[in-house]
């Protein structure tokens, strides 16, 4: 059983499979508070190479706020998931110390599933072009897929955060998750920037603070599970068994019926954490 | 093993699963055609209230366009298609010798595996309000999705035929397939109608000859696979063994990744055998 | 001067055209309180023949509701805006009795100033499809306009109609106004519904209470002005002088270049207006 | 009167207004020829700083294929327009000798009418990611408009093309004509790149060759009048007797009514003749 089995973005399931295997002193540091209404809100820290290798994933700080699913009818519940994602955030940004920010969102628009950072923009108050003062100047950028631009996100975001030098930038994308109960209901930030591809080292398109030159905030939630998943799930060591067409199934991914209606609220979630806490008005 | 590991639109996969059960030629008949490039035109027709009952679909004419999945490198193929598409309409037009049709859009336009019927109707020659005398006069409806109008489709969709009195009605949708093979690259026409649910009987919510009091033409193309199929052709008798977690997978559905690209394609490839076999020229 | 001269949808703008020969008692019938922040609230009723011809609007109640203009840093200005709405929409709410509505998005999700309606249902909460028992049972309909469909919206409207038997339908509508100051920041609520035309009776293609056989509410906002006006007001008595030009100046509207984001905040407030007052929470 | 009054993106419209202050064979060089179907292909050279500053445009080269309105009807018509694209874009790639190209898709995709220059990109044949090898490398971007990003859309495309280094930048934007007859119906190709605001001079915010150090062709339909010049061209002298007016009137825009059908097919159009000069397939 390798890394191939983990098909997860979220550092708290990249864990879950391997823990057994970890220090939870030295490799991987743990800890989770509960909030109103059943909020949980966890940080997992990846401290060592021997962590970083076996999930998967770059040594980090990865704060995982969990919920139940948002529906329409309870507006002040997602309120609360904005509130939170706006603590976290605040903290980054007091510890950063930055005066200027480019959000960028990942995806394409057209999917709806994928369409989460786009339309997350779509809400986002940009104020670099104003006049006025603001505690801290946004800009944002929908760059698009490679299919529509020919060109790597990582290129597009490095060429416009070096012409227009931004001290930070806040990465929004949808996340593939293993466990189905985490679709739409739970928010990841990290300070680990995003590396497309097996998700370690510095790889020339990362977006990270090595590619970039300036700090590198992602927040993604999880929309679709992996076909992979899905069936590994369900039969144990499928992959082992049929391997080929285990990676025929990695041209699919799976999302709920209901999923333009969850990307609706979650961007609106997202964009009203971020929204407030670039405001500078702190959360109470 | 019942209808319900049946997860298929497609009478040819249908037939599949309970061949060995019927006659083939009292109960289900069947033909195939091997047309340019590869392209198959298979006849199934459903023929007995057993065949009906055991594949879980309404008596009646299914034929299947079958061809290699489109990509935007070759357009030719996609007329290829709308042709054989063309060519299978205009004998049933010829059949019924209709002089009008409403054309309904099946689906939800936001979520894009299910665009496929609202965005066919945007390349749709429509002609009703023109002055001008048609071969066969078009007009066209987009209902949308019962989460959005909070009504039945068929209660829209008889209200509109009542009103306007057209003389056919032909529906166009997003249809799952049991294999993904089929996926963005089988066109199934029959003359059945859409039956929700179960898909067979005379139901207040089917929209078919008996409920709408005139001809009805079902065009569709797979885009999705029912998560359940995936996990039992994997699994073998999943659903049996776990059918608490068998019937969550309901709640989900299966796409590739390149979906938005497929419907784009599909969409002008159906509009353009609609358009062309309402316009009364034959094709040759 | 005729009615030709007055190219606006809003009654308020209709009867300063025409105000000197119209008798304030018998023929219209005015009234304006002022509200919170600078909001007033009108009401002007066409009570005679007279004021219908002369006015170009069909006889009955048009309340409108003015503000400034929204822009996104007032989100608690739309509230008011959209409270006001609920309370006009309430008292006739009461007034009727009815228990199930059907809301109306008119106009072209495509085209930016015309996309009220529809981006308006968008955030409706629609419930007739769901089990549990509401003070009024929603349900809505984007139809389309004519060279997407073929069919007259009337048509459509009155075949859904008589198969769901709504007891009310509320239609929401862009309209043009005559004075660009009141473009995106005021609201009409009129009990008259909606005459294509030159908007005065019983055509075949009203969608009012002659048509329908229910009551018909319309709630609309200006997002355009007709080219001719514009034309007009800068130049008096163009019409008379250039009729060739003016008639060709028929083909174009005009709308204010921050159009996309007006809608985005107009479809919300009236959304959030109707919601409330259906929801049968009396506004405060 | 100044160049206030010379409302148009159109150098064919610019020097229409101050043609008879030019000398024709040292200011402005112009030519034009007939070709089938009434479409006529002009060619203005803006050769000197005289010429420049009264008309208001850059010196350059501007070749503008003129047709009639484009119609669903007619699509025969738009690949005759493609055709004419394909030819003058054909010879400028010959003269520059370039193997990449990056395309910009200037406007707001959720403004109608400032829609064409995302929506063309829709069609294009991007393969700058694909591992072939092509005639002209081929990537693209829709940088959105300020108020999305808060950056000079100069400021973005800057960076990439910095950091991806194309040989050459194609800009497809909308343009606002004088003549409402050339709506939707003129396609202005120039050598001269974009300059916002008065349009002359190296502008940090210009997208051309001096901003981006490689060659750049501007590719435009113009689909809006200024509303300043529907009232000017009815008025006379509106500009110099109500100044104040005037200047409201800068905030509105002026679009055919059937908007959202045009720029379907002038995007379609433009992406075909971009695509076929980028192949490398010579028109014949």
């Amino acid at each position: 059983m390798g890394e191939m089995e983990i098909r997860t973005d979220l550092a708290l399931e990249s864990r879950e499979g391997v823990a057994s295997s970890l220090d939870v002193k030295r490799d991987v540091i743990c800890s989770s508070v509960e909030k109103l209404q059943g909020i949980k809100v966890s940080t997992v820290e990846i401290a060592s190479e021997k962590a970083q290798k076996l999930m998967g994933k770059p040594m980090g700080t990865y704060v995982t706020i969990e919920g139940k699913p948002v529906t329409e009818q309870e507006e002040s519940y997602g309120e609360l998931l904005s509130k939170e994602l706006s603590l976290v955030l605040e903290k980054l940004l007091t510890k950063y110390k930055v005066s200027s920010a480019l959000v960028v969102g990942l995806g394409n628009r057209m999917v709806t599933p994928d369409a989460l950072g786009p339309r997350t923009l779509d809400y986002l108050d940009i104020n670099r072009h104003l006049d006025e003062e603001y505690p801290i100047t946004v800009s944002a950028i929908v760059p698009g897929v490679m299919a529509q631009t020919g060109m790597e996100t990582a290129e597009i975001v490095q060429g416009i955060v070096k012409e227009t030098k931004p001290e930070l930038v806040v990465v929004v994308d949808a996340l593939a998750a293993r466990n189905a109960k985490r679709l739409g209901c739970t928010i990841q930030l990290s300070d680990t920037g995003i590396c497309p591809g097996s998700g370690v080292g510095n790889h020339r398109n990362a977006i990270n603070k090595e590619t970039l030159g300036v700090h590198v905030i992602s927040i993604g939630v999880p929309t679709v599970i992996d076909a992979r998943t899905i069936v590994s799930d369900a039969v144990g060591d499928f992959h082992g068994k049929h391997e080929e067409r285990y990676e025929e199934l990695s041209r699919w991914f799976v999302t709920p019926k209901d999923i333009d209606e969850s990307i609706q609220l979650l961007s609106r979630i997202l964009a009203d954490g971020i929204n407030h806490a670039f405001s500078g008005n702190k959360t109470s």
